[in-house]
């Protein structure tokens, strides 16, 4: 793969010099074309060994366009706020709006291939990394960005003669550093680690671009060519977004309608005496276990999804009850702000992890794709479909970072609910008033009923298991809800 | 101040069991008023000393309200991230938007208090301390936030028997640790200088409210009414807001018309081959002082102002062609997104403040308070008035945090703007064409030029001076803009 960039790739001055002006201009147009569009973001990933002109090259990117309109980011050592939530959190952060251009100076891949190079992980390791970061960049793809991948190369000969050059210039000396040999010592093995990874993450959504790093004319034109040519080649397809594929297998419904969620008992019901003394002995346990020594290594994520009704408010305040208010958040889903609808699915939830020893509780959440969104034509069938394995990765991050996952689907009976919409048309709590769009909801009960057991059968997993919670009787499923979640850290807390 | 919560006040459980029910039904339908308002935000400050249920009295209030719509911040010791930020940055990071309830344990006060307490500080630090916050909570109140500060006291001897009370029971024994004891040492010192400090910030516009801390059925009453009563009163007034008051000297015309901008002198030029020398020779200045060790101790926020065509973006290009892509942001400022306008007006530039080392270039800034929001009636005369109050603020700020502020307005002649749109018009660039827009700014030259005046008059100040730019020659302007940037860098660096 880098035989390529070795060939010794040339730009003579002159004819640099005829290219320059026209390529600019032509860039900066595609920008403002783009930004106009406002439709999808141009990630560009900057990566590559060490001399090879990475930052030159960004450094003229953002000279030739517009650089208000250039987000970049350089990710060194991450912060504090960073390292207490999943790697992928400090690229989520960084992910340019729609109509913007994000640089990422390195990104994704250094820690999976440095870790690596330097073995603090083994080889199972990187093929995981790699398995994530394809289905992260296929998610970036349907999601609409246009996401370009340049690896900038040095054969090792010329690696060595740059890192020489600029040491011994009184100008750069101060750009190299002992890292920067130490790397240089390793260089076969970086450069087999990482033509292994490239090959295995150079995808029609996020090819690999190879760069020859030797002259600077060359690079520039060869970055600046191709930035452009698929800006415009995304801008002039018709609907300015990549083709969405429908990668999963479709969903087959049962002949006989029976599925998990009628299976379940609603008659459960518990006594408002015993009630009492669950529910306090639940919420001792709880507060317990949230001043345990090992629990600064977790934090917690639950989310409650059902019918209007269901009871999931009441659900929240009676876990809410057993925390110290300076430990939770609850966040409320509910239409996205401009700013979260200039980014991926999952930015507005990605946003609100926790730090460590924190709970964030949502009140509905990212499955809203596959319920509200699915049933009521926001988004397209291959949106909602591709969604299960979107989430299925993101809570699979959240668990191997330590979070407890706590998921809880409320079921009621449709006459419960028609009990409970009544019941609320006469209470004094204002929040409490019925609108019509609960009722309007409530006539596609069924639809909803079927995209839920959906839901449940390909988003259950064994690091984030769906609670099925009857419902109907709400001190049953309250106590049923807080004992899961203790259940839920206290074995967190026992593992290892 | 203290002693009227030394008195040992006190609700019987009986009389609490009558009050609780409504109190809370009526704080809910308050909190749902507040939200589905939404024109301004709640702000709760909880401060006092140890032992005196400030975590209760929270987990209470987020018990009887929707726990939802409120975000509760606690403020431990800060993250790196806000450690390379001026102090109120955390704070304004976890401001409510309008519309929500903020509660803030520990606070702006807990800081300048402590440091006091344990001599950290000077008593002329205190005072200063006192002023700015002052000055930030009328701000805060200016843009219609509604403050309630509550403060929970405990008599000496009662605090020290809730201490050994927490400390033998073992349920609560985690909670009281070494620090709670190094504190209640100091108690009188503590007691004289919160004392004082609460005294000089309690304001009609954020009041202190005393809570005596001892009985936890009066002191939650006591928050829980204060806080419905607030709220109720504001959700009443007519515009939903406090009353902006105009606080600011008012702007006095000299009667012949003649002002700042008049003066400068716009046939200053450079030709093409001296600056070329300059701009290089100024670029390689900037670039070596971002490398100066000492820069590490840094940041840089310039700003542009001037009319349409002024030749703000290619300044901004010539500064930002010196530095590392890695090192900046620019930041064009355009109308504001939803979660911005739910904010006082300084949030969004608030948000972009760079961390050490690390520039951020605003192309139009805060001043467009007081330029076309001033001209274009997009904010109250009061508004855009105490704007310049709240501005010298905010960069003195950010001054005494290390941070470098140019401040550019970039003057070119009617006559030469004309010319520039002619030209643009012609232009192959997309980006530069003229809208209808820029020809109607155009018609109120005069009133801008008049509010630039009043603004470069009121807000240049020694450690953020205003650098005015003739700009009719772009060589002479942008060669003006880099020195007195590099300057500005080369001083700070040589200071201490």
């Amino acid at each position: 793969m880098f035989e390529a960039a070795e060939v010794g790739h040339k730009l003579s001055k002159g004819q640099y010099k005829r290219i320059e002006p026209r390529l600019r201009a032509d860039l900066l147009d595609a920008q403002y074309d783009l930004y106009k569009n406002g439709r999808f973001p141009v990630i560009l990933l900057i990566s590559g060994v060490r001399g090879a002109g990475k930052g030159e090259t960004v450094n003229l990117l953002n000279e030739w366009m517009d650089p208000r309109h250039i987000h970049t980011h350089a990710f060194d050592d991450p912060s504090d706020e960073e390292c207490e939530r999943p790697p992928m959190w400090r690229f989520w952060r960084a992910l340019p709006p729609k109509g913007r251009i994000g640089i990422l100076f390195g990104s994704w891949y250094t820690a999976p291939i440095i870790d690596r190079v330097f073995k603090r992980t083994r080889s199972s390791d990187l093929v995981r990394s790699i398995e994530e970061i394809n289905h992260f960049e296929r998610m970036l793809a349907d999601e609409g960005a246009l996401i370009l991948k340049f690896w900038f190369h040095l054969a090792k000969n010329r690696q060595k003669k740059r890192l020489k050059a600029l040491e011994s210039d009184p100008e750069t000396r101060w750009r190299i550093t002992k890292r920067d040999w130490d790397f240089f010592k390793v260089y076969d093995r970086f450069y087999r680690i990482s033509e292994d990874t490239l090959r295995q993450t150079s995808t029609a959504d996020a090819p690999w671009i190879m760069v020859e790093g030797s002259d600077p004319e060359y690079r520039a034109v060869t970055v600046g060519k191709t930035l452009l040519e698929a800006m415009r080649k995304r801008l002039q397809a018709p609907s300015g977004r990549a083709e969405t594929k429908n990668r999963t297998a479709p969903i087959v419904r049962p002949v006989d309608k029976l599925h998990i969620l009628r299976k379940m008992d609603l008659g459960l019901k518990l006594d408002k005496k015993r009630y009492e003394a669950r529910l306090e002995q639940l919420q001792r346990r709880l507060a317990l276990a949230t001043r345990h020594p090992r629990f600064r290594e977790h934090n917690v994520v639950c989310l409650f999804e059902g019918m209007d009704a269901a009871g999931k408010g009441g659900a929240i305040r009676r876990i809410t009850a057993a925390l110290d208010a300076r430990l939770y958040h609850t966040i409320p889903i509910a239409a996205p702000t401009d700013e979260e609808r200039a980014q991926p699915y999952l930015w507005r939830f990605w946003r609100h992890l926790p730090r460590k020893r924190r709970f964030t509780l949502y009140d509905r959440s990212w499955y809203g794709r596959v319920l509200v969104e699915r049933i009521e034509g926001f988004c397209s069938e291959a949106d909602w479909m591709r969604a299960y394995a979107e989430i299925n990765d993101f809570e699979e991050q959240l668990a191997r970072n330590g979070a407890v996952i706590a998921k809880y689907w409320l079921q009621i009976s449709k006459e419960e609910q028609y009990r409970r919409f009544k019941e609320r048309e006469k209470t004094r709590f204002k929040r409490f008033k019925i609108t019509p769009e609960d009722w309007r909801n409530r006539e596609k009960w069924d639809a909803y009923q079927l995209a839920a057991a959906d839901m449940i059968e390909r988003t259950s997993t064994a690091h984030a298991p769906w609670v099925l919670v009857e419902a109907n009787d709400k001190y049953h499923a309250r106590v049923k809800i807080l004992a899961a979640l203790v259940r839920a850290i206290e074995s967190a807390l026992a593992a290892r």
